[in-house]
């Protein structure tokens, strides 16, 4: 996995203006490489590697706000499916020492099969400036940032 | 997905007695069906479908019990890595209209890769008679309950 030092942590070079939504200690990003149209981070203001030794109020607070990430995605994405993971530890694909909830929405046919959209994280993130998947644009970036935190405000 | 009446959805039909670890409205069982070992699911004791529309509190009460069930697997399966991952209507994979929280415990090198778990899903519990994976017996679910249950009260 990537230096879990904060300092060289691409997520907690993360701010205010990275997140389309936030709570108190919680961010919402667009995925940098999306694997599909949606693909939505939620990752700790604070640096935390593992989900099992996160304390219960901030876990709490991290899923309620998923919740509401969730239907902010459904409703600009159009679907009321999506999947919700959590990669923790090298074994289990999380690719950089600060943990993050995947929120992808999904729609029928949108991949081969359904599972197909967990082996393209691989391809992922771990190494940010070398992708498989297709990078999006920083304009690109900024314009769904910018789209979704709009739609954000009603949710 | 299969019928959503209670009467018929096989996770209605779970009670204490399947249950290796409980909260008050969630239970925690082993997959009949394992990936890996240590494979289990989160369930509501209540028929729900969606994690997006579990009302606050629950959805808070399952993620803290979720940890426990982590924290009991990790050490039960020796290990600190798994993954965590809810999918949400049939694009997404669900296979069963009652929510479920899979808890995979992942081990280096378990798999051909990280992500090569999610796809076999899908040979999954959707029909619970017909198993493209190795179901396990009904001797072997009883012993792993057991010893799980056992472990738990530490935990």
């Amino acid at each position: 996995m990537s230096d879990s030092t904060p300092a060289l942590c691409p997520f907690c070079q993360k701010s205010t203006d990275d997140f389309f939504m936030e709570s108190e200690h919680f961010g919402a990003i667009y995925n940098i490489a999306p694997i599909l149209p949606g693909h939505s981070l939620i990752i700790p203001k604070f640096h935390h590697t593992k989900m099992i030794t996160l304390e219960d109020e901030f876990l709490s607070e991290m899923m309620l706000f998923s919740k509401r990430v969730a239907t902010l995605l459904c409703d600009v994405f159009t679907t009321e499916e999506f999947d919700w993971a959590i990669q923790e530890g090298h074994s289990a694909g999380q690719s950089l020492e600060h943990m993050h909830l995947h929120l992808l929405p999904r729609n029928p046919g949108d991949l081969d099969n359904p599972g197909a959209w967990y082996r393209e994280i691989e391809k992922n993130h771990a190494k940010l400036d070398v992708f498989e998947r297709r990078r999006v644009s920083e304009e690109e970036l900024d314009e769904i940032t910018l789209r979704l935190k709009k739609r954000a405000k009603g949710i």
